[in-house]
């Protein structure tokens, strides 16, 4: 502390900022316009022109700095061990997309094989992701209902139930994979900024509901038809719990064997990694810094997956792949006791099909959400990895990455990709280097849905349920986040409940929409109510505080000294009028009218000639003059032809009763002010002008220099208020105004030569 | 300007946050929490529940204070003036919503009833509104189709299709008048300022357009029917287009003179207006400061609407009025040439009608932005005449008076009501004072009702159009905005026509919703790409302003001053530690990691022996380690047990590169930051760490207290954060630094004692 005992000296004149830029010339800059940065980036030249090839197709950069001989056992390695968890998680995730589960084998082939010529990213495992696969899945199961006719799309003639159920998937993709291919060409990449931290942490607990709902029904060996749109979360629950007393023991007592299994294996892992003696990273993952804004995800959902799904390094996440296959065998046999198995898988791949169009006009709506959600996921992943290596990745060449895979899966009858962060974290933590990793866990799932796909056929539907559902419990976690910000940010708090329950109730399209309005509500309500105060000097000092916070501080007689702590735009300019009527003690515009209505009372008198300023009771006339023409009375009052001047806070004859206004000067401290819009320009013009027409001069302080430039160009000033009312700071206006009143002033104690 | 060049002293000691407090005893003060303010809220007492009780029915407050003498002739005046307007805009305005003309007298009616009772406002004429009653008929034509059957609606049987678009309308009406009354007894009647000024502008000239749309049928004597949904506007045109050989040539003819006559008419009022002693009031009334935010329809449809349909004081519109009701009778022989009039009007009244819960569910949606639309408009118009005649009214109890009129009128066939400028405007200005003259201009609509119906029965309905169309000249010349808002601030103009298009082209529910959605995000858009800038020090004064706008300007060496121009939130914290990174030079992750990977290596030198820290060219390791723990390299450097000092800017042994950083001191001004979300918190906080773990002191100025206080509760000072960087100026913060560095920064110019 006794360092800070020093002197603080300032001795210079008292500026305004018209005095300011007076001595201190500003360099002119010409700042760019929309228009020029719009030019800059349509230019052309040749330098230019092979950049921009050059990051359409990101593969030549990598390539050429391959490093075959410390690069390709890694990748070959990382390759097959994410491959193996990439046809689990194929499998399991076409359920959720109410698909057959060969096709989960597809999504993990054929979308990878763009990605490698095309992502940035040299990390991440591209393929299926669970909550795209829900979000695909409720757009099919609206459109071919399990139990009633599908909807009227002439598509549909002629093809089974499965068959129609990809095309609606395919076509679904498709779309999707065409808007992020177009953001991408628009360079639009940031929008996935708007999805915050808490916003993405609520959906993705309302999608873990969703997906835990949706695979009960495998558990449990349940019929139950899909339902989709809003509610259908409950009348899934019903239907479960009408034909709860049908439930398949043999399905139950499966996925409870599994779910058991695989718990206590994470908890042996748990164990183990505590003893091991290089701490494993996940913590220092998910604690370290990562940049929020678009790394949301990561802190979410993913990382919780991650912890479940797999133990980087150690790679102890295999066990449970074993497991789930080695049950599945021993299993076998079951068959005959009525389980729903995977069943036939398709063998080889399926000639190309042609999105239907009508599917895509009747998905657009869900097709959007599907395609930010899909890349929101993968970039904050990719990222998380570009950091911890130190290469940068490319947002919008990303989008045209996965616009360009997923249009390409969907003509050969994949679902969403994207990326999960369990199958990246495995990848780049056995070694992957590059992208060759992930052409070579392509290569796996090529040979299982070739060669090797009968040996899934007897797993049954309720062990990929089960591996699904435990795989939830991080996930629903997250529910301790609505302590964790209700204690901290009730702003956010309410972002994260509105999210999630509008996504639970409402379908996770809808919710997300509900969601995103939620979030840009709670950015106005912020600064909505502020806390304006009326601040004073805090003696022998230049500062300034809340009056009411201090017991020593110092309010100069007829200065109101008025805070406006946050930007002003329509939602709260009346806010603040409000507050600044409350905090001067009058309202302006009624002072005048009163004023006004006095005058004109006086010089009707003076004109009568019957009228003494000493006299006083006057004879009685009604006050209320019925022609009185209010508008009139609403401005700067007119004392020509009147040959007395009127003091309005001296005594007036009896019936004439005007307001006393104490106040002789306003300052507006705008410090805080981080943006006009029109409406508040208005707004503060016209409360400016109020203040000005009973005299009370008003002063704006610390006001941002592109404010005040913005007010010039919007024809704010003009002869009432003029641009000498802006001071520097609150005390330079202050010593303005005490130098002014020095007259009125004198005997106060407020020294101003020295404070 | 000579009496500014006065002397600014200050003589202080050097202030940070923290001895500030120590110094100045800050008074504790028990802040009202969220539970605070509903616990007052809800509590009761016997005073509090009479003042409850009366601010529910506002009509014993007013009735005690009524002036016989003086008030009743007004009111009587202003009634009749006001039932002849009320009437013609009733049939008018019951086209636009699909409905036979004598429901809109209806609605003229029985809204007005209630309201008398329950309204605070006493110059608001209640009845029908243009946008309102073709919002209404945009429900009845979705589900009472012209020429296809009417959707699949049990109530619906043994109707007539006019009962049936009734039945529709009055039952969107009292689900409208059910939000309403639920808004209102939840108090939010506050959510209209989120209707700025602008968005309704874009509004309302969509709403022209729609109104001009459906009116062109009319007008042209064409059989269209009813189209409604996205795209409407489109494919009506279309059908407009088609059939345009078969136009009524009567009943354009009569259309066009009905225009002719009233824009003459309207001309001459503007010309006589000029000539007249007493400018008239209108522009006044445009111009003067009404309170932005409540007040933003004012400005903007109704205004135009008053301009045309009214001439308050001098009532020139009633020679409108008369004009068409003229030509209706001349025409009435034209009834043989196959004009489409009023037809058949219902005698009397029918007997109340139960709502459809069907329809309810089906037009939800709707009713919910009808409601909004209904009570901003009411609200917005009430607020004007309650300035100009110094009264205060309740939004909450107008909310609920409108709540009840709407579902009392929908239970007598009614639809929605509000009110309109015009009329308003009328009955203000022809004397009324009181709901007395709304009562009575009700009565007017009775009588015409009950008794002189059969006199509107020859009016051709293209008449009725040809006055709805030649009244929106004002509504549609606020196309006139977008160049005015354009020049101004480009994002209200991006609101503006988001609106507008959106309107138009989606239908007037969910183009308000797609509006609301773009006016929310251009408050985000406008903090989310603020121009930061680098401060530095005016010489001889304590301002600090952008290094780039000043020629002679100092920066102390090694202090970056860095200046965040706006609130902190989700959605730009990556911005900002992406122009923070920019201002300072460096990337301080980046460096850390370096010197961690530095002192590895120096550490295992060392260790081996055979390290001097003089020798240079030690022999060549491998610069990448494979097997190089990322996650530790991001931890703080750890110098124990090592036995020197390492000077990461002075010369390193030649293969160990690390960049020099230049810069010991990072000054963050918080002046503007006026909140801060919980992902800005982690965010800074992560960004404020990888400073401090390289060494660079980081100092926080001008943070507002408030902030600063939610700091402390949501933990963001640990041991590497400390309270103690934060400083009230950006001046104090610099003397500080620069007598902690007084010893390296010996020579140079900037004295820190006087300045």
């Amino acid at each position: 502390m006794a360092t800070l005992r020093r002197q603080y000296v300032v001795t210079r004149q008292v500026y305004s900022e018209d005095s300011f830029a007076e001595g201190h010339q500003k360099v002119s800059r010409v700042r760019k316009t929309i228009l020029d940065h719009v030019k800059e980036y349509l230019s052309c030249d040749s330098k230019r022109a092979k950049n921009a090839a050059l990051s359409l197709l990101p593969i030549i950069g990598w390539m050429r700095s391959y490093r075959l001989k410390e690069w390709l056992l890694g990748d070959v390695v990382s390759g097959i061990s994410t491959g193996l968890v990439a046809i689990m998680q194929g499998l399991a995730f076409s359920l959720l997309a109410s698909l057959p589960p060969s096709y989960g084998l597809y999504t993990a082939f054929f979308p990878v094989l763009t990605y490698f010529f095309l992502g940035t990213s040299r990390h991440i495992s591209v393929g299926s992701f669970p909550v795209l696969s829900l979000m695909v899945g409720a757009v099919v199961t609206r459109l071919v209902p399990e139990n009633s006719p599908p909807a009227n799309i002439t598509d549909f003639e002629g093809l089974t139930p499965d068959q129609q159920r990809v095309l609606v998937a395919s076509s679904v993709t498709f779309l999707m994979g065409v808007f992020q291919l177009g953001l991408g060409l628009l360079q639009v990449g940031f929008v996935v900024v708007y999805l915050s931290d808490t916003l993405v942490s609520g959906f993705t607990t309302a999608a873990a509901v969703h997906i835990l709902v949706s695979q009960l029904k495998f558990v449990l060996g349940l019929e139950v038809p899909g339902i989709s749109g809003p509610l259908s979360i409950i009348y899934t629950l019903e239907k479960i719990f009408v034909q709860i007393t049908s439930t398949n023991i043999c399905d139950l007592l499966m996925s409870i064997i599994i779910m058991a299994v695989v718990f206590i294996v994470k908890e042996l892992n748990d164990k183990y990694k505590s003893r091991l003696p290089v701490p494993v990273p996940i913590e220092v993952i998910m604690v370290r810094g990562f940049e929020p804004a678009t790394l949301q995800l990561f802190h979410t959902n993913e990382c919780v997956e991650l912890e479940i799904w797999t133990n980087p390094r150690t790679f102890f996440s295999l066990p449970q792949t074993v497991i789930a296959c080695g049950v599945s065998y021993g299993f076998n046999f079951e068959k005959r006791f009525n389980v729903d198995i995977v069943g036939k898988m398709v063998r080889g791949y399926e000639s190309p099909i042609a999105p239907s169009v009508e599917i895509m006009k009747e998905g657009a709506v869900e097709a959007f959400p599907i395609a930010i959600v899909g890349f929101a996921v993968a970039f904050s992943v990719a990222k998380v990895y570009s950091i911890k290596h130190d290469y940068t990745i490319d947002g919008n060449q990303e989008l045209i990455a996965f616009g360009v895979s997923n249009i390409f899966g969907a003509s050969f009858r994949c679902f969403a990709a994207s990326t999960a962060l369990s199958r990246t974290a495995i990848q780049e933590s056995s070694g992957g280097k590059t992208q060759v990793a992930g052409l070579i866990s392509a290569m796996m799932a090529m040979i299982v849905t070739l060669a090797l796909g009968f040996l899934l056929e007897p797993l049954p539907r309720s062990v990929l349920g089960a591996l699904v559902i435990v795989n939830l419990k991080g996930m629903l976690m997250q529910f301790r986040e609505i302590l964790y910000l209700g204690r901290r940010d009730v702003p956010d708090c309410v972002v994260w409940v509105g999210t999630c329950v509008g996504s639970i109730l409402l379908g996770l399209d809808l919710g997300l929409a509900v969601g995103l309005g939620i979030e840009l509500l709670t950015v106005v309500f912020r600064t909505q109510f502020p806390r304006c105060c009326v601040l004073a000097n805090i003696p022998d000092t230049d500062l300034y505080r809340d009056r009411k916070d201090y017991q020593h501080i110092f309010e100069p007689e007829g200065i109101k000294i008025f805070r406006i702590p946050s930007p002003i735009f329509f939602a709260n300019i009346e806010f603040f009028r409000k507050k600044l009527i409350d905090a001067v003690g009058f309202n302006p515009l009624r002072v005048l009218r009163k004023r006004n209505k006095a005058l004109r009372k006086l010089r009707k008198l003076w004109k009568e000639g019957n009228h003494h300023m000493t006299e006083k009771g006057v004879t009685s006339e009604s006050d209320d003059d019925p022609d009185t023409n209010t508008e009139e009375l609403d401005r700067p009052s007119d004392i020509t032809g009147l040959p007395f001047h009127v003091d309005w806070n001296a005594d007036l004859p009896t019936n004439i009763g005007v307001p006393r206004v104490d106040v002789h000067s306003l300052v507006l401290d705008f410090s805080a002010v981080s943006f006009l819009d029109i409406s508040a320009l208005k707004g503060l013009k016209m409360a400016i002008k109020e203040f000005i027409r009973i005299h009370v001069d008003v002063y704006v302080t610390s006001c941002d220099l592109n404010i005040l430039e913005k007010l010039h160009n919007c024809f704010f000033f003009d002869d009432e208020i003029v641009t000498s009312m802006f001071f520097p700071t609150v005390h330079d206006a202050v010593l303005h105004v005490l130098q002014k009143h020095k007259n009125k002033n004198r005997g106060v104690s407020f020294n101003q030569t020295k404070m």
